[in-house]
């Protein structure tokens, strides 16, 4: 296969047909980011900001952002309402990033003066070279090949070589050709960001001496595929798989109306087909409350219709369903999707909770519009269900009020399995800002200590070198005494 | 085997047989550090901070260090002179990381208020669990079972499982017994520390649900075994593996007299009969300057003596010395060790410059006094070897003052390839501080964004969790309006 097809998910039919990287194109780009990388290595922080703002600049510009979203909802038929606001929250993104690092706290600048029994020590963040990103699916402008890892990359000082995604490689390569004028424009040198396109391409990335890290946004399978790859190379580098999970989330007993979690419910997990890797895929509801019932209703009322990004979607969600069934969950409800294209049923199953425990496969990502529900007895029988949960990136909390006596107890807990607990909010959604935090413990990332979305992100890029002893002139800018950039830093253990 | 013998280098004479920890002593430890981690993570690091100290007071207790120091050089023949000053050094370290944990940096405090259109949000570090810890023979104190790393664990609210080393087994029961005692006297629970001693031991902590992360320090071979194992784990957990590498060091065309580089190098790479992790085993010189004869005349006048601390050692170095010589370079100096004991020979050899590049065996760490010396012809010629270096964990330049035109280039490409760069000083010696960096691009460590040393050691043993429009009173105290613990926040992107 040397091309990429791309389809329509509203009819199956094809929409572009997009040539895959040849090797000399994949190695003239390798050697491009390699060669960039020294150089945006020393420039700093504040004049990549304007590359960053450079390309939301453009992706902004009326007629292209017009096309962009025309070009990404033929490829993924999200909607053109949902894909433009996508879009606007990209370069808001990009912006953020560039914001993050002109800040400057992401390159930890420290210096120690010379004491009686030590040398003087100065240690900063340095980049760590050409990154490899792998979108996602399921958004295409805000996780895709210019999203928030291109974006955080990109701050952070490291080339970026990012390889198209199959289901919206015409997007990608639009995409990539906006970033590619808007940064030629603003000064940054070649290699900077290019585009490879096709699976041997993205093998090649992962294997590449010129490549230092690797930023995924995906399934379990591709991401772990990825480490597993980057794990057996002669150097091994860092992969930041990002990768979707079963997200719980938890009723609390003095929760009076469940009318409208059931509702809140049903929106968060059929939102864009169940497509978001913070999906609500798990209930824990208090026994004998109806919750089934209330769920059933809010479904067939909301009656959410999408479609499935891939094909092979369709055929995960069928089987996710047949393998949950099998793993004594019980159909409860079920709404079928749009009569044509790549439609998938709405889909609520009910387990028992000691189920959960016994069989790890109800506990797998299903990628789509389905959610489990399992009822609990009591707290305790929560608090043993949850460290045998698998880590997740999100939890959400659904309480009666602030004076709910469950609340904090139920925080802890699951604080110690996700990346991120939600008071009477659902799981979806993840705002870019400095205190995001956008990961998990495996599986949900192959680095729980990183996040792939808000200030931190960054920090993945990077590492850290000290300097001991060096001649004021010979530090890099950073470092110096004079600060010429401007950042705050620690000077014998006191931040200025 | 049931037992961990262990010898006198200086006789090759039995000095202690202690036994191996039982499985049922194995889980033990295990359910008890698992039990102490949710209490070490409530714990204010201020408290946290009283324990270390209790430690190090411990420590330094007259008759205790008397003690100590006597039992390390029965078992390592370091020297009590050295010995009693690295034990002083650790007591230091521990105090060290008490006020970095107090100090609250680490945990990265970040609260976002709400804005129209996204919720309130804070983040925070937090304790990821049980460390096993693997200290290494060459610092028995220092980077041992009380090391850096047992100290950084702690520090950051991690109950530590060290592993006894077996050059030292003696040593490490009783270095635990201080802590210990110490631990339990200033009121920190049950299972904060304990020490496993053997082989077996130390694989069942790798593989243990219960362990959350390793800290080695130690040989390359060591250290990717462990880091193997832990990425094989159905939940792979991060392994801060620490190694030995060959560290280089470039003397620039300026510099006019050679007689005092080759005594300081010759004291450097012999220091403890070579065996740092940190020792200058290449240093490049300008051809046609003598370096090897002035190496030659500096080793004999200094007369190094000293023993290996294992017998395995004294193997590694004899077939170190001739793996390098079937890799064509040649012998230039060697200077006998004891008459008696575990004696090694310090060993020069010198090696063409494009040897290096050619043979990868030439750059593997012979871990005792021998070293290597390449001449080059100009800067371009080191321009183009550095890249080709393996990563290593420092770096020296050695300088004919502050306007030596080659200190700036040399500095910037040697920090592409190693942890920390000094200016005018040999590589040996690691300063406890907030800008030290001590650790290297792979193979020099396993997680080069990571430093075993410094007050960012802490951070290898936290992940962030972000807590998404939760009620004041159920967020950790460190979160809450009130800042109970007093720690230093940014909010809404603005460091306090």
């Amino acid at each position: 296969m040397s091309e990429e097809t791309s389809y329509n998910p509203r009819t199956g039919h094809i929409v572009a047909v997009i040539r895959h990287s040849s090797p000399s194109e994949l190695t003239g780009r390798l050697s491009s980011a390699a060669l960039a990388a020294p150089e945006l290595a020393k420039t700093p922080p504040g004049k990549r900001a304007t590359w960053l703002r450079a390309i939301a600049d453009a992706m902004e510009e009326p007629s292209v952002c017009e096309t962009l979203v025309a070009l990404a909802d033929a490829e993924t038929a999200l909607g053109e309402e949902r894909l433009a606001a996508e879009l606007v929250r990209t370069a808001g993104q990009l912006r953020f990033y560039a914001e993050v690092a002109e800040e400057g706290s992401f390159l930890g600048v420290t210096r120690d003066r010379a004491v009686e029994q030590a040398p003087q020590l100065s240690r900063m963040m340095v980049p760590l070279g050409p990154v490899a990103v792998f979108g996602a699916s399921n958004f295409p402008f805000a996780f895709g090949v210019l999203g928030n890892d291109t974006a955080s990359a990109l701050a952070s000082g490291c080339p970026v070589l990012a390889k198209a995604h199959p289901a919206h490689p015409q997007l990608s390569v639009a995409l990539a050709s906006v970033a590619h004028n808007a940064l030629s424009d603003a000064g940054a040198p070649e290699g900077t960001f290019a585009l490879v396109v096709g699976f041997e391409a993205g093998t090649t990335l992962v294997r590449s001496e010129d490549i230092s890290a690797v930023a995924f946004t995906g399934s379990q399978r591709g991401g772990l595929a990825l480490w597993k790859a980057a794990t057996e190379r002669p150097v091994p580098i860092p992969v930041f798989a990002e990768m979707g999970t079963v997200n719980p989330v938890v009723v609390t007993p003095s929760v009076t109306s469940l009318t409208d979690v059931a509702r809140g419910f049903v929106g968060s997990f059929t939102l864009s087909a169940g497509q978001y890797c913070t999906k609500p895929g798990l209930l824990l509801a208090p026994r004998g409350r109806e919750m089934a019932s209330e769920v059933t209703r809010a479904l067939q009322s909301a009656d959410p219709q999408g479609w499935a990004l891939t094909e092979s979607i369709v055929r995960h969600v069928i089987t996710g369903i047949d393998r949950l069934v099998e793993s004594n969950a019980r159909l409860v409800a079920q709404v079928a999707g749009p009569s044509y294209g790549w439609s998938v049923p709405a889909t609520v199953l009910e387990v028992p909770l000691d189920s959960l425990q016994a069989d790890g496969r109800l506990l797998e990502e299903c990628f789509g519009p389905v959610a489990l529900i399992a009822e609990y007895d009591d707290m305790a029988e929560v608090r043993a269900l949850v460290p045998r949960l698998p880590g997740a990136l999100a939890a959400s909390v659904m309480t009666a009020g602030p004076e709910d006596p469950d609340t904090a107890g139920l925080v802890a807990a699951l604080s110690t399995r996700v990346g991120r607990v939600a008071v009477d909010q659902w799981p979806t959604g993840v705002a870019f800002r400095w205190a995001q935090q956008h990961g998990g413990p495996w599986p949900a990332t192959t680095r729980p200590a990183s996040t792939s979305v808000g200030a931190a992100a960054l920090e993945r890029f990077v590492r850290p070198v000290a300097f001991q002893s060096v001649p004021d002139a010979a530090l890099p800018p950073a470092l110096q005494e004079a600060n010429p950039w401007g950042l705050r830093r620690r000077v014998d253990g006191a931040v200025g």
